[in-house]
């Protein structure tokens, strides 16, 4: 086997998130369902923009996160998603790479405007998504750089990947490059309406295909429609090789097929905005796996990364993760 | 007089701020006059973009702020700028809107694209700018809607107006109108480089057309090449009939004809980042003459308002002024 270039190669939506704070009346009159993803097309799109409150915009995405969280730490990342050749496409570019992210796939120069995520930020610091995939759709198969796949210790793919039409064949391209090339595959559940739209597909590919699993306790209890966290933990034993759970406040819980752990969350002072709560989990996690760290380190490593962005607006990581780790682990 | 249908009408740059945060080392690395506000062409902007960190983009301009703070206090706003019809032309045009300020000026088809400022935050929380002016060397005396001008109690005028072109025009059509209909007019000096360049013009101005002036120390010594603080504020009493002077930690001076007031600033716990600092003061300062209230209770709304800004990333208000200022006040 040779040696890899990436610790980790995330592929999924390349989004720009526009956050605003809104109240509970709001999302009412909207009907927009508080703390999942939505998918919504372009023309809600704008109906909803339109009504929102000022928002700020930075760049996002699921797996975009989790690779800058990677990064931050100081690992070796690289991301897969499609843009288009706009102005929000050029400041999605601009944040992965100056995040130290490999982003290699080219912009698209026409089609449909790149994504956007409308996220509302009510005052308990939850957020609820409304997406637009925009020109996530038009990625495939021909985005799936072989060589990177080849060479990254692990392929981690989002769950939001099963939405648009052709990124499944781009997901499961690159799942069959990975393990021909003796390389980890991880996955992202993403959202709990993700896994109702999906069940029986992912639950397959959780048992087929996928190495490390990550999941909250919302998409693991959906999953395996189980009557509850640690019936839900049962089932995912044995089912693959690791499950990191997410839990909130209550941290998470590492279940391999000889062992499990479960870790307390990390405190927060002022929790803001949980947006990439679970992105950049996922982030300390892999981050910590590349190095070859025990379970229970890389579970603590996840909850560093957790706290940090859920103690700001936004799911990229402000804080030095380095520092931080540092800190935490010695 | 006929009756106001606006408090405020201000009139500036409309431009979309990209914040990131760079240490001093950057600062020095691609000679940026830290603190102040520079232009540079597109193709710097390019340059100094690839080289900064991941941003976020946030609505800003100078007296757009200021609107947009006059709204947060539930005072009437307006303003006119110069955008550019493309996705971030639109961001700014939904969130001066969104924030509750009326605005009415056509975004251009074609032409340069939407300004954009780089502001880089140190860990001092003072901010560094670099402003690409972009579709704002459009504005001029077309943009000035006579109507707006004549039925605002108030038009506000930012001193980076000298820059563009052809927008000392539009400034000086506003002015007149302002007037013709027995209103006053306010102008901010706007930055310490900017009053080097346009020293005389501003100084005649100052002297002849406005009727509210708003400098921090920095900018009312470099009109006046006062020896300090306290010369220029001498050679400003007289000369314009309302001067509000801002020194950050120190407070503000308000000079009129006959009286001279002393505030101090208000406590803040964290600064995080200066930009927006002397816009929301401005906002607060003359929502507080809208609504017939004594100098020194303007100067208060001011500093209420600035010390809300310098809390959080970004030169818009994010906290709910109303409650801020009726706890302040009562």
């Amino acid at each position: 086997m040779s040696e890899t270039t990436l610790d980790v190669l995330g592929i999924g939506n390349a989004i720009v998130d526009v956050l605003a704070h809104a109240d509970e009346g709001f999302l009412v009159e909207n009907e927009l369902a508080k703390g999942a993803m939505t998918l919504i097309d372009a023309e809600r799109s704008e109906r909803l923009y339109d009504r929102m409150g000022p928002g700020i915009e930075v760049s996002g995405g699921s797996a975009a996160n989790t690779m800058a969280g990677i990064a931050a730490f100081g690992g070796r990342a690289g991301f897969i998603g499609k843009l288009r050749d706009d102005q929000l496409g050029r400041v999605f570019a601009h944040d992965i790479r100056a995040a130290g992210v490999a982003f290699e796939t080219p912009l698209a120069a026409d089609g449909p405007s790149t994504a956007r995520c409308l996220i509302l930020v009510t005052p308990d610091a939850q957020r609820t998504m409304s997406t637009y995939l925009g020109a996530c759709v038009e990625l495939g198969p021909d985005e799936i750089d072989e060589a990177a796949v080849a060479s990254a210790a692990i392929t981690y793919l989002e769950g939001y990947l099963w939405d648009p039409p052709a990124a499944k064949e781009a997901f499961r391209k690159a799942h069959r490059i990975a393990h021909d090339n003796g390389r980890r595959v991880a996955l992202t559940l993403s959202d709990p309406f993700c896994v109702d739209r999906h069940r029986d597909e992912f639950r397959a590919l959780v048992g087929d295909h996928i190495d490390i699993l990550f999941a909250n306790e919302a998409e693991i209890v959906s999953l395996y429609q189980a009557a509850d966290f640690d019936a839900a933990l049962q089932d995912v034993r044995g089912h693959c090789a690791i499950a990191a759970l997410t839990r909130g406040p209550k941290g998470s819980a590492i279940v391999a097929d000889g062992e499990v752990h479960v870790i307390d969350a990390q405190p927060v002072a002022h929790v803001v905005d949980t947006t990439g709560a679970g992105d950049l989990y996922a982030g300390g996690f892999l981050y910590g796996l590349a190095r070859g760290f025990d379970l229970a380190r890389c579970a603590r490593l996840g909850g560093l990364a957790a706290a940090e962005v859920i103690g700001h607006m936004g799911a990229r990581p402000e804080a030095d993760l380095v520092r931080l780790a540092a800190a935490e682990l010695d």
